[in-house]
């Protein structure tokens, strides 16, 4: 599934290609997020066109609403929302534990109310693989317990013996499964590893899963109000003791330069909604001169609704997806046209698409 | 610039072929409206990938904002907005009178403040032309007085006395400018007939417009607030009196069967608000079936957050856009997804460009 191409001469970074039932996938790589079956502004047309290989979207979220009967009507996600990408769908966990309301965990049932409703629902493991399989993703998560930082060791650990005991649950179901459907046995599963920021619980977590043969491992638990320092500091102790020859993801990171500093430790896939969410309110991300991720300060970010760029040619994103200024753009947000998050947001993605593009390529000439 | 194919021999339905600047266009026609720049959630190539071969876009809204001198900066309108397809610029007559605040005529000058900051501006008609020479329009319309019906006679005269002066001021104006400009020359000016619902005013005007040579003719002061029977028959005493030879552009209007009513009375061009006002309310046009207009009763309208579309696989626009659902666009409605206006926007537009190739197509085989 996986296949490692090489690492570079200068740092843990590695170029490879990700198999899956929808198509093969250049490692590194970034996924724009469709939370709720749609990417923003965006068709799953356009964020190919802007190059995109893979997308991930929510499992809490298409639970609720539409929620699986009205998908499976449809066929399975892709179809529901007219998508040939491949997509990877998460455990829904990390939405559980902080969106809904009176959460209650009773063995390995999770028992919530929806956060829109306050409809009474039950997640567990073997729940959430069903789930998944029903949106037919090409990459499915194991249901975790992702807990926020700075953590007590005491919760930690719980959540970490949750987190393994839900994961051989998963695994286990899903390779029953397996046996019955070759559809289902295309999908990938993904185990994550947690542990807060503890170098000796992370190890363990990651040797627990280790026990199963995953398509991919993840690590969870990051980008959860932690410092960059802390981030890094686990990535060097955790990284080290995944395995070489699977994939890993490194889960709701981040900002350009923590994907790069993640590349650097040996990561292979990344999700965010900065891109989306920043285009929202007007923050755009613009290279420096020419795209390059070898030079120091490649990039900036700027609020197109500042005057300064009233009058402002430059094109957005080099005129990739068209020849829209800084100007047009600006004019737009002012007169608050609909159009304005669209281009924002396509302006965004393609910054991070080509961001990863340029980060294949310093791996390949050893420059990163 | 204007050439008649042919006449249907059931009505006084027209094929014809208008010759602008930046290429045919195929009567009759409807226009996509970019009223600040923007087709609201879409851009101009889309729109023009859905078949429209002209769009429309607002004189006074541009000139307000951004304002003359940044479109200038671009080149003109369609630079600043990234589009090929011709534009059709209306005088912002009909705005002037209806959004803006303190507005005063004073002989041929009408000073007003913007509705956004109050500012204080002036508008002539030979400003009019300056400004839809500035922003490069493909047609350009004169500067008229429309008022609302319905009207006292009086008021009527008035208007009509005033919209024929000033057609004479605009018109003469850009006879000298086309001297100086080949590409000003290359601009199409129409002229606008008024005169409220009074027979004879209508015939006057038209009759005084005419001893100068338009590129074309609209019949204004209608789609304003009239009944369909008092809009029909003002088309059916003032479009004989306009030239064959000529396009005849009916302003603002309308719904499908008042455009088919005004086509089958020699009416060619058309423009309108609702196909993406309606959108964004979640109102969606339909074909009952197959498309055609000779049918009776051939399109429904829908509320596509009506919970009866929940589950209805029906692909918006037979799929002519990608394949997505009425329940799709139903969840993107409840989850307040922005791709939400996108898609029915999409297929508003859709409907009512397939609406005009089927009056075409009908006219062609005699059978409208």
């Amino acid at each position: 599934m996986f296949k490692l191409l090489k690492t570079s001469q200068k740092s843990q970074a590695r170029l490879g290609v990700l198999t899956t039932a929808r198509g093969k996938v250049s490692t590194p790589f970034f996924m724009p997020i469709a939370t709720k079956a749609a990417l923003k502004s965006l068709t799953a047309n356009e964020v190919k066109n802007l190059g995109a290989e893979i997308i991930l979207s929510n499992t809490y979220h298409n639970y609720l609403r539409p929620g699986m009967e009205v998908i499976k009507k449809h066929g399975n996600l892709h179809q529901f929302m007219d998508c040939d990408l491949p997509i990877l769908t998460d455990s829904g966990g990390y939405q559980v534990f902080s969106l809904s309301n009176l959460r209650k965990i009773d063995g390995d049932n999770i028992a919530f109310r929806s956060h829109i409703d306050g409809s009474k629902h039950v997640l567990n493991p073997k729940k959430v693989v069903d789930i998944q399989v029903a949106l037919n993703s090409d990459i499915m998560m194991v249901l975790d317990e992702c807990i926020g930082l700075p953590a007590k060791r005491q919760d930690a650990i719980k959540a970490l013996d949750r987190t393994t005991r839900w994961a051989e649950m998963a695994f286990n179901y899903k390779q029953k499964l397996n046996k019955k459907s070759v559809k289902i046995k295309k999908q990938l599963i993904f185990g994550i590893v947690q542990g807060a920021d503890f170098e000796d619980l992370r190890k363990r977590s990651a040797d627990e899963l280790m026990q199963f043969d995953w398509d991919g491992l993840a690590i969870g638990g990051l980008a959860v109000g932690e410092s960059n320092d802390v981030m890094y500091k686990v990535l060097d102790y955790t990284t080290p003791v995944l395995p070489a020859d699977k994939p890993r993801y490194l889960m709701g990171v981040g900002y350009p330069d923590n994907i790069i500093e993640a590349v650097k430790r040996g990561l292979d896939m990344f999700d965010c909604v900065i891109p989306t969410r920043e285009a929202r309110h007007g923050r755009l991300y613009l290279w420096k001169g020419k795209p390059s991720v070898t030079k120091k300060d490649f990039y900036k970010t700027i609020n197109i609704t500042n005057a300064k760029f009233a009058k402002d040619k430059t094109l957005l994103a080099e005129g990739k997806f068209g020849k829209y200024s800084l100007s047009y753009l600006h004019h737009l947000f002012k007169t608050q046209e609909p159009l304005a998050l669209r281009l924002a947001t396509l302006n965004n993605l393609k910054f991070y698409l080509d961001l990863m593009l340029e980060i294949r390529k310093a791996i390949k000439n050893n420059k990163l």
